[in-house]
């Protein structure tokens, strides 16, 4: 598992932005910063009779998409199998209101990669696999909650897909009028969106209080910005 | 374009939520009420070499998804030529941490629908369909804002895609962890995330004041709850 010798990924058939290109970017940090940005990505693959598609919990190690889930799953096994997946994330960041209605969208961060599932077999790539898991859901979790033990990590697998290939394409900014539209006496503007971590919510079967932890406020400031 | 004539989807091969089965609905009310919350649905088909998915904007009449996008586009010519595509929206509500990583969960809501794109050609169906992504956006917006001329209409094509077939997956709830792992000493519960629609930003680019509609302070409410 190393970085990619590259910054961007190559253009081909499968990953040219073809609407609006100019905001497509095949920068590889880019790619990586909206898969760790997005809490889950949509997995796709063919099950015949046709596509289908399952959200997924991820975390990334370099170039690679891990993916888990219990050994006796169906879907684990298919990704296991090696055939073609497509990951995808997106985020909403605003609603977009112009004069006319041709015009209006949505403020996004979208990202797509390509690849195929290979199951992680190496105990040291798996714990390292387990603790990026930990990791994504909340940084310092792995060191405090009760690492998995051994039936556990039986039960688990664990699945890495290399991205071969990848893209981005992300709206910002404001309204885009036509130039008559501009004198129309119509509100335009940005509703902008965004995701807050509220306050934790303490377990009501807890045996004892426990006072929320350090990390997770830390966590909730970087994430609420 | 009526509404089905069932209360739950048929469950099928394909709709046969396996893991977790539990958590899985067919209910036709709330795979449409999930498709309504969502803020667009991750379109998956299959363009050889593999799957693919889009994100794309989406609104909703009836058992009926509708997808829009430009005469010309590549994507939307395939999902009007009828191949089967499959419709996923997911929404995260929470971090469920336990005492134990293996449990760490996430709280969620998503749907997945199964069907094929069919090109909207009747007059009063296309209008009833930009009706529906208007507001979809924002209630009220179609009253407001300049409506689709004949040359924006001509470029936009409109596809419905008739659920054929459809399951939801929702968690909710805090942690549940094995029975011994009760006594350790580590925090377990909830942290909450919600999507907050913030105060809207007016174009910079706008040649005169005008005010914030009501309709859009009352969606905000409505969102926000």
């Amino acid at each position: 598992m190393t970085k990619p010798n590259k910054t961007s990924y190559d253009k081909t058939e499968r990953n040219t932005v073809r609407r609006v290109p100019r905001r497509a970017d095949h920068d590889v940090d880019t790619v990586h910063r909206l898969f760790d940005q997005a809490w889950f990505c949509h997995v796709g693959f063919v099950c015949e009779p046709g596509p289908t598609i399952i959200p997924m919990f991820h975390a990334r190690i370099d170039d690679q998409i891990i993916l888990h889930g219990a050994t006796s799953s169906r879907l684990m096994m298919l990704i296991a199998s090696g055939v073609p997946i497509c990951l995808s994330v997106a985020m909403v960041d605003g609603l977009v209101l112009t004069r006319s209605l041709f015009h209006h969208s949505l403020n996004y961060r979208s990202a797509d990669a390509f690849g195929f599932g290979e199951v992680i077999t190496d105990p040291a790539s798996r714990t390292r696999a387990f603790q990026a898991i930990a990791g994504k859901v909340m940084p310092g979790r792995w060191d405090e909650a009760r690492q998995p033990n051994e039936q556990e990590a039986k039960a688990s697998l664990l699945c890495s897909v290399q991205i071969e290939s990848a893209s981005a394409k992300i709206r910002t900014g404001g309204p885009i009028d036509d130039k008559d539209d501009y004198q129309l006496d119509v509100w335009a503007g940005v509703v902008p969106l965004q995701e807050q971590m509220l306050t934790p919510v303490s377990d009501p079967l807890s045996l004892r209080e426990i006072a929320i932890p350090d990390y997770i406020d830390e966590f909730r400031r970087n994430r609420n910005g």
